[in-house]
């Protein structure tokens, strides 16, 4: 089985770290494929971000469709382009925020999504609704700390995920956190273990997600992109 | 007052079109400029159209910026790049579909959509919610006819529009209706006359709605933005 | 254009006042007809004073249909009669509660209303779902003081509303405030100013509205009406 | 025990025929004084006519406090001055819409309102949201007669109501029926019986609903009320 | 009348003391019989608990439709069993928790149930889905004491009772508080006179609109199980 | 991985028939044991019969416990059990109809789930809000067929499920079909083939889900249950 994972950004030392986690979670007859989104910003941080990303994205998508892959993952947790990407592809396309949405509502009463900073919050909140996810949704939550800093301040970082997961238990009743950013993608074993819920990392989880229905021989709907007049 | 019109595809028969719509409604002290945008394609008609729009038209409003204008209006009922547009601007930034669902909220007890092509209609139930407009949305309707056919044949459009609006109004209990697209927008009048009911052309009233707000001194939010570091 | 605005109780004082602030906004061919409703409470401050001021009310819809305005405004933050306003006007009747949330939905992803007492809450939430515009609502928070005191007291109100303001935009992430009674209506510059979102005066807001509406020839829908047997 | 219940229309001959049928199903311990609203409009058919109708009854409601009774019941199917009622009185209010519509949500999956003319739909539909029952409404449904139609014809009212049911029943999944007019009221038995669901008269539900909760000493929430300031 | 009530686990104490309340507030023709469910767990504290308990309940409701009782009350605030018991039931089955929240809309703007224990947060929150009860729900908010420590503690409980009620009516808005478990059922009266809102003892409120609704010859719908092949 | 599929019915044909699908499509280094639920009915038609099923079934989940099972999949379309199942089990634990319908709710704009009579039709639309995915739910729609018909009669069952899905199609707008019950669990290669929209059969797709969730070390939320007390 051969999945592509595209980073929308073009950032190489984020493209290699997504590699690196999911080299060490893929079943051993997969073969993955990841690349970063040239002619993208080095990060997608804003709506303006996502936008100019996807032109580029959808050209890669495209031409993954000639390149046999059994399914492709949109590897940013705002799902940039998802929507156009699954009109021009016959290959399965799963986005991350999208995905990880959904398999937290199965796996407990309801989720916490947490983002980097406060300015994010709102358009989370919108792709819940976007999702159709929002039934099991007890809130969208901030560190208060930018995706560089998550990554460079690993302990810092950790206690503040923890601080904030904390609140989200209590006060919202949340049984499943979301890493809503790559920068706290490594953390999750630690937040787990120390808080005793399920937390799931966005890129892990939809990776997994896109080898099983890749393998069940499942793709998206694409209906509406046929009827579209040539 | 001026207020600046972009048409988000590149057609200039459309962008003329539109302005010729807007010159006989505006208020005589209004000043008006419709932009095609140049890069975009000749026609809206699907998420790709839209995605591949959105990184020329960011590009005029931020121009549009430093130009001086009061608000301005994005003329396509499917808003492409409504929020990078209003993360970028300080003018007022209005959408024509987001502005007119909720005006069509308050003038009655529901709204219904009419849409070129039954593949269309899915994305516009996704609009409705992107705009949080569902409470008062009816339903969603196509016409089975294309953009170029609305136009191209009056009459046949509007006796189809006529079909589908009646039904519309027995089954799905519409008070108001939305001609959802350019195609559709000379024939209000007529149609308003034969059903007895308010029907909106979205570019007119969101035309009026920016008069009204830019004199009003009023624009959108731009917190989110604001808070993203630098 | 002439547009009648109706306070729906009695008082002579906050009819002036009304009609001063609209003065300042209309457009210089606008003409504005500000008047009380007599028999009607002084003010409205529950449901009964909103069923008893109705009767008035509606007299004076049934008669300004006769008169040729263009539109009329209910200038009162709850709407009272607004719906039976609707079924005996064939001129447009617009109320500034449903209105202004409406207009709050397309500015920002989520508004607040401030409102006076904590007692007015319920009715507020309730009236958020009368009008169909949940899916924006942030939050309807109370200032714990009455409309006369925010009327009188000018200096402690702003710092309250300021108070309650910060409360709503961090905790509930408020991108757009709404001043839910006529005693906050001079304050919204100061305190968009000092807060830096949007701050709608709903009177102010919906009169511009009215205007742009009535310009473009658009009405509420009357077929609920026009169907009731003789 | 004694309730009063009140007509909110003047009509003598509808007032004694709800009385007619209370008096059939009263606990024989229960006082029952049913009286007519005078001033208010012969019928209530429009929001108008409620608008008329409730300063007579509020204050028929605030005469009862004095009176001594244990619960009033406001009989007409639109819950005409509920909300201010609450607010005056200290004795359990109960409008026989919203009981109805909450009854309904308990003894079946899904109800439909049947409602006389097509033009009240969309009242009837808002009435679903006022009283929060919309998670287990299936549908509005309109026979298509005026209420003094369906009194003065009995045959051809009941086959049109079978005619209806049936579709709610097929198309909708109503297991529970709501006839939502007073013309409909002696229909009950024979409808249930033809259908095989559970078939609701509002107006008597709705009094043996006041007997049960006047009996355990329960009323109504008076918080707002007595949070308004003198 | 003759009204079943079962307490769905098998504590002989828990079924004496329902038997005692009710007795106290049974009209004076109505024969109530308080069973304990043979077979099940002494206490109904997980869904466990719940699944273990309801095949010997519902063999108690098929036998109670050959005893000709007139309805049937499950006297446990989780109502297990509930759906199957209506499917097997001709009599009236009432579960004390949907007709509580129910009957909870009808009284107030907004609900809150009070829960032992933060554990059964989720449960309650789901069963308010599950009773389609949501557009009136406040809050769920726990004592954090077990069920067994409110009955034994009396002062302890109701002083923990009041100081949660008052943070459901402040900060969530509640205007009816659902005493959650049995160990809370004799405190309403306190509450109530001390808090000025409405209190609701699931048990007694739905037994008398089981008497309600009974004396109507009301019951729920079986059309599901009737078309159920054989 | 070993994975273990209770199919929580009695029937051995049903729980081979499970077996040799899943055989097929399960990974090679997947170990899977289907076994059948001895004590239940011998199929699951009715909430009784799912509550009589429950207590085997959470026996078997506690012995599979001490087993080592790395997931536990209930394999019958209505999930009995699954929340007490999830109290009890430490091992991931997915029904197929939860897991399904979030992983439609990716996969297309809106799904239609096919019930086999429309007895069952309440009781899938009531799982919807179970299971947190009404925001993508089309609609329920049944064959009129039972279970043993759909499977001894294959051709007339792909007839009818092309017949019913086109309705789905058309006026639901369906892009992904669920089939939803044991009878059609064949069937969906042909009817995807015909249809040109998504296919899931629940007990492929869960599977699949199974053996990804489990790979990558995840679990379902048990936080309610560790809280309660001993």
């Amino acid at each position: 089985m051969r999945i592509l994972v595209i980073n929308p950004n073009s950032s190489v030392e984020m493209t290699r770290s997504i590699g690196d986690v999911l080299q060490r979670i893929k079943r051993s007859d997969t073969d993955i494929t990841v690349v970063r989104t040239e002619g993208a910003p080095a990060a997608i941080q804003s709506a303006t971000d996502a936008a100019l990303a996807t032109p580029f994205l959808l050209e890669r998508v495209r031409k993954a469709n000639e390149e046999g892959f059994d399914a492709i993952v949109l590897a940013c947790f705002s799902d940039p382009g998802l929507e156009p990407a699954r009109e021009l592809s016959r290959t399965l396309v799963l986005g991350i925020e999208e995905t990880t949405l959904h398999i937290a509502s199965v796996l407990g009463h309801k989720y916490t999504i947490l983002t980097p900073l406060e300015a994010r919050i709102a358009s989370k909140e919108q792709d819940v609704r976007r999702f159709k996810a929002e039934a099991a949704c007890a809130s969208v939550r901030a560190l208060g700390m930018t995706v560089a800093q998550t990554e460079a301040e690993p302990e810092r970082a950790i206690e503040r995920i923890l601080e904030v997961a904390r609140v989200a238990i209590e006060q919202d009743r949340a049984e499943v956190l979301i890493l809503g950013c790559a920068g706290m993608a490594g953390y999750g074993d630690a937040i787990e273990e120390e808080l005793g819920i399920v937390v799931l990392d966005p890129t892990a989880v939809t990776f997994k997600i896109a080898e099983a229905l890749a393998d069940a021989g499942i793709s998206h709907c694409m209906s509406s992109h046929s009827a579209i007049p040539g």
